[in-house]
């Protein structure tokens, strides 16, 4: 048996069981969610990684290495942001092939130190490792909200049947670019490129969705379909989601007008948040969102579909109230197919 | 410009300067020492990163994935050691190729775990994703001990003049085992291969070193002179290293008479601690690293050497004090040679 006869995440079971039960009462989430979280002193901290690697991850001749750069700490801040934290400071590590340019490196760094300073993370430390194929991986710590000694967090195990289920943005516009890359078109749809490699991960939308009593939630990396499916399995419901209230990126319905909606649903690395929560807590966050922007009619929240009892699965259903079935069901770089 | 031009600590350097001073006031030791550390509420928090290769720090061939499971957390734990804290939660990355036979990964998180167990560490989480060559990476956070609101932290930049240079055991045998594994004879040498890849870090010896008022430190990974050389550099103080009084491994003894001196102070990868202090701190903590022993009168701290003023490096003499030089400074991956 080999690994591309478990999948990645059959794989992440597989090793997470071999690690057998926490035993640290100090660990309050663990493997299974976006980030960890573990209480220091009277801090809650947590923690995620997340690698990028040259040629399965991005292609190094169809983008600049600064947006790999942003890219590469930018993921790992929006899982922070999908437990409703504040992210702090990150450990970065590269693989690098010993004929490397500089310059490609200076860039790379460029852009994580874009990606730092917008979102006031320090890079503390790291390691620089010589390798066949060029990787990055940056570890990011963070802090949680804490109320009378608890920390408020995002968890994927919170849903409750009758909560709402929202999206923070439109959706399909970094699938559309990642499309666009591997076509060769990429000149061609410059804000789809943008949307896969240099995305703005939902810090505020995390934050205002605690703040609001919100307290289930995950990012959107996988696709919207699976992501909350995830959500479902860990919080063992059901959810109903109306494709055709999904709030789509308007350059991909220029681009693939036929398959927008599908590209939206099941596309993956939107970096925008699914939130799960009572309407009013959903309704104090739409209204909290609206509050910081320049324009506060701009739509925040869209209410895509309702958590019931039932199978731990999503059922997708189209205007109509028909069921709609995808080919695919989002990434998974280690399964056979 | 590649990054042979640099090498590793010529690439660490120019990345540092390219993020720009940290802004972050929580921020109490950044880059450039064993691990970073960073105040969160009234704890502080001790992180740190390290990453194998498959072919570059490890033979898959040659040695058991068990044992690469133990090495990839225990050198991260020697990390959080060589700061005087104490281990808490890593996060755990593997890049493998899609053809890994599941049964490899199976053993190297049995490993993974032993060395968890043994030092009370819970992995919280990771990734894991498609990669050409198999790279595990193993961000690592602890906690420093706090006293009057202060962390007790080994730095290396805390040396001074007049402060004695210990280590905290036998050298050498490491480099003894990859040398072993690189000609081949590694079934000759099991207890050299051992020490290459089943140490056992020092956290012991790091926390007795702080509470016994010892301020600075660092663990050999890159050799002793290497090693105790970015203490002199950090310090802005010149070390003289004796080297007839270098503990040597017994094995390495053994297998590399005529050598032995000189792996014990150029060899990487021993994973004790130098610790560098007054005479009466490094008395008490050797006191103490006794105390805690089954057979008391072994000996724990051997004093190697003193720090004084002058040019930051380190001069290394042999028992009738003339100079001693090497070829090689340590490890460097990267550079071209």
């Amino acid at each position: 048996m080999d690994v591309r006869d478990l999948g990645e995440f059959g794989l992440i079971d597989r090793l997470a069981r071999a690690l057998g039960a926490p035993a640290d009462e100090r660990l309050i989430v663990g493997i299974g969610d976006d980030a960890a979280v573990w209480r220091a002193g009277d801090a809650y901290v947590i923690g995620t990684t997340d690698t990028m690697v040259a040629g399965v991850h991005f292609l190094p001749d169809r983008v600049s290495w600064r947006d790999v750069g942003w890219k590469a700490l930018a993921v790992n801040v929006s899982d922070i942001a999908a437990m409703g934290g504040a992210p702090s400071f990150a450990l970065v590590t590269l693989g690098v092939p010993p004929d490397t340019a500089v310059a490609a490196l200076d860039e790379l760094y460029a852009g994580v130190r874009e990606c730092a300073e917008a979102y006031h993370v320090t890079v503390s430390g790291g390691d620089i490792v010589s390798s066949p194929v060029f990787t990055v991986t940056v570890a990011l710590m963070g802090e949680a909200l804490v109320s009378g000694g608890a920390p408020l967090l995002l968890r994927r195990d919170a849903a409750r049947p009758g909560d709402l289920i929202a999206v923070t943005g439109p959706l399909g516009g970094s699938a559309g670019g990642l499309r666009a890359l591997l076509e060769g078109t990429q000149l061609e749809h410059p804000s789809l490129v943008e949307a896969h490699m240099r995305f703005w991960p939902r810090v505020d939308a995390g934050d205002i969705a605690v703040r609001a009593g919100i307290r289930c939630g995950i990012d959107i990396s996988d696709g919207l379909v699976q992501d909350l499916g995830h959500i479902c399995e860990a919080s063992k419901v059901h959810a109903e989601l109306r494709l055709d209230r999904v709030p789509l990126d308007d350059d991909l319905v220029l681009a693939y007008p036929q398959e927008a909606a599908s590209i939206a649903a099941t596309g993956g690395e939107d970096y925008e948040l699914i939130l799960v929560g009572p309407r009013g807590a959903i309704e104090l966050a739409d209204g909290a969102l609206r509050r910081q922007l320049v324009m506060p009619d701009t739509e925040q929240l869209t209410i895509v579909g309702e958590i019931m009892t039932g199978e731990a699965n999503v059922c997708v259903l189209d205007a109509s109230g028909r069921e709609v079935t995808f080919e695919t069901g989002g990434w998974d770089h280690l399964r056979r197919r």
